[in-house]
């Protein structure tokens, strides 16, 4: 089977406009990563080549820029994953649940190379019918370079969703 | 005692130019967000105003803002910890230890305003001559709106520092 390079139908594509400027992962916010979720059989998938301003130590990708991709791939793949228990797929239009971030942990393994393309891998496992659990692979190119756990809760009313 | 409302000695105005571009707190990345720790008595302290681009839902600051907060405030706190069990203190002159993160965890209790002054605290503690354990709540305003915990380690030589 040939290796995913790109995410075709995001996640992110489908969040309604209100909820589509995430510094991270909104396709609104012109300033932010734009971040693009998607499923990759049972797996999810999202991509990133992080900016040169995202440095830790010259030559080396920003940790928090990490954190990030881990946080916004984690809530994406929650919205990915119920979703699909609703019975639909990122391209069928019809509007995906919206999740946040309840925690969000990553073990820094080893020094990411600036270079890379960098590729977080999530699996997604519902621990509660409002609350999932994504485990997270960051590799860069074949290397994997920090491992990650997001717990995603349905957005709660007070950011204005219902 | 009057409240603190900015840090006069940070540890980041003493690392060494080659280790000062990190996007989060280097005082050379002209792009990234400047997080200056110091002192406040035996406990940590970074104050940050997010940029209004750190969105998540429009009026909410971003989770991976908040996560680079508590990435950066954490290695800073360790640094200061380590500078001050060898004798000194920012402002000294002297060259900090420089440390990266092995783990970052953070856990969101409430939405985190965008308009407030975020404020980091952190209490560290040696678990291992060259790895601290630094425990940090973040508040907006007087709310605590989250807490993690950073594992510091002794910047390795991989990264080019002796």
């Amino acid at each position: 089977m040939e290796e995913m390079k790109q995410v075709l139908h995001a996640i992110q594509d489908e969040y309604p406009d209100d909820f589509a400027w995430c510094y991270g992962c909104g396709r609104l916010n012109t300033e932010g990563d734009h971040f693009r979720t998607g499923w990759d059989g049972n797996r999810t998938v999202t991509f990133y080549k992080p900016e040169e301003k995202y440095t830790s130590i010259p030559g080396f990708v920003y940790g928090g820029a990490i954190a990030s991709l881990v946080d916004c791939h984690g809530t994406g793949s929650c919205s990915l994953a119920l979703h699909r228990k609703n019975g639909f797929e990122p391209g069928d239009g019809e509007t995906p649940p919206r999740f946040v971030t309840a925690s969000l942990h990553v073990d820094y393994l080893k020094p990411t190379p600036q270079e890379a393309l960098l590729k977080a891998v999530g699996t997604v496992e519902e621990i509660h019918p409002k609350k999932w659990k994504v485990t997270v692979e960051v590799y860069a190119d074949d290397t994997l370079c920090a491992t990650g756990e997001v717990i995603g809760a349905v957005m709660p009313a007070i950011f204005g969703q219902q």
